[in-house]
C-alpha cells in the first residue's frame, strides 16, 4: 500500500493542514467506505434484513459521503477550507448515526460485520473531527 | 427518462419532505455531477488549463459532492434528517464555489462550458437550500 | 436541465464518436445510477427485504457502474476507446441483469419502482451497445 | 485498519472466490482509487499541466472505475460472476492505461507522485487479473 502522506508530500503544492492528520483522515475515508459497502450488503444477506433495514441505509449513506470526502480532501490545488469544514462535519455525522446503529447489532445480535464497521466509523468520525479541530472551524 | 418524482411515489415509505421538492433536488443533483464532470474534462483540454487549475478542482469536488448528495437524498427507508441537512449545507457550498468560478470564466474567457456549468450548479445549489428550507433548518 | 449535447459540443476536443448518440448514453448512464439508486432503497423498505435481497444487490452493482461509466464517457480529453469498450460492455451486461430481476418483480409482485427502473435499465444497456456499434467493436 | 479479508468473512455468504485473493483485489481497488484521485490532483498542481492532461484523464478514469469495482466486489449476496469479471475486465485495461502513463512521466520528468500512482496501478491491475484467473475466466 502507497500511503496517503507519500501522495501529499509529492504533491507540487504544500499540504493545506498537517500532513499526517490529513493523510490519516483520507485513508479512514477510503476504508469506511470500503467497509460500510460490505456491511450494508452483509446486512441483505441475513436472515431478517428487514431488521437490518436502517443499518443498511445508514451503511449505504456512510459509505457515499466518506467516498466524496476521501476525494475531496485528496486534492491539495486552490484547497477551499470552507468546502472541506462542510464536507467533513457532514461525514463526521454519518459516521456517526452508522457507527451508532452497527454498535448495538454489535451488541444485541453479535453481529461481526457490524462491531467491525463500528469499529471503523469511529475511527473515521474522530478524523473528520481531528482536522476540523485543525482547521480553526 | 423516469422522473425522480415517481421512483418517490411509488417508495414504500412515505417521501419525508414535500416529494416534488425532493424529486427536484434529486434530479439537479445527478444532472449537476454530470455537467461539472464534463466541464472539469473540457477545462482541461484548453490551451491553457492552468489557468483553469482552480475551475477544474472545483468542478471535480462538486461532482463527487453532488454524486453522494444525490444518492444520500434518493432514500427513503429510515430518513435521517441531520445527515441530510449537514449534506445538503456541504452540497449547496460547493455548488456555491463552482458556479462563482465558472461564471467568471464564462463573463472574462467567454467559455460556454463554463456558463452552462454555472446555470447547473446555481439550480442545484437553489434546490438544496429549498430543501433545507422545507426541513425547517 | 442542461443537456448533455450542449456540453459535449462546447468542449475544445471534438467529440470521440456521435455527439448525439454520446450524449443519449451518457444521460442515461445517470439516470440509471439515480433510479437503481431508489429502487435499491425501495426493495430496502418493503415487507420482506429477504425476497428482494438479489434486487437489491443488481440495483446496487448497476448503480456504481451506470455512475462511473456517466462520468467515463463524459470526458473527450484524450479518449481512450478500449477502457469506453471496456466498461460499456461492463454496464450494458450489469444493466442486462438488473433489467432482468426488476422485470420479474414488476410482473410477479406488482411492484411499480421495479418497473420503473427495469425500463430504465432497458434503456441504458441499449444505449451502451448502440455505442459499442457506432464504436465498432 | 480493518482488513477486507475479515469483513468478507463475516459475511452470512461464502466468499464467491478465495477470500485472500478477493480482499487483496478489494483493497487494491479502494487503494488506487484514492491515489488516482490524488495523482490527477497533482498533475493539475503542476506547472505545465497541459503536458499532463491525458495523463490527468487516465487517473481520473481509473480512479472512478476502481471505486466501482471496489464497490461490486465488497458484496457477497447473490453475487454475479458474469458482472464482476466484465468489472474487473475494465478496471484492469483502466489502470493499465493509466499505470504506463504515470511510469513514463516518472522516468521523463521525474514526478514523483506519477512514480507511486504506477506502483498503485500495477498492483491493482495485478490484482484483477489474479481474481479473473481464479474465476476461471
Amino acid at each position: 500500500m502507497i500511503h496517503a502522506q507519500r501522495m501529499i508530500e509529492s504533491h507540487p503544492s504544500p499540504a493545506p493542514v498537517d500532513a499526517a492528520m490529513l493523510a490519516e483522515c483520507v485513508e479512514a475515508c477510503f476504508d469506511c467506505a470500503r467497509t460500510c459497502t460490505a456491511c450494508a450488503d452483509a446486512c441483505l444477506g441475513e436472515q431478517h434484513p428487514n431488521h437490518l433495514a436502517r443499518c443498511t441505509r445508514l451503511d449505504l449513506d456512510c459509505a457515499d459521503l466518506c467516498g466524496a470526502t476521501g476525494r475531496i480532501l485528496s486534492r491539495q490545488t486552490a484547497f477551499e477550507p470552507e468546502t472541506a469544514r462542510a464536507v467533513l462535519l457532514a461525514c463526521a455525522r454519518a459516521c456517526r448515526a452508522c457507527g451508532d446503529e452497527c454498535e448495538q447489532h454489535a451488541r444485541d445480535m453479535s453481529m461481526e460485520h457490524c462491531r467491525l464497521c463500528a469499529e471503523v466509523c469511529r475511527r473515521c468520525e474522530a478524523a473528520c473531527n481531528n482536522l476540523l479541530s485543525a482547521m480553526g472551524s
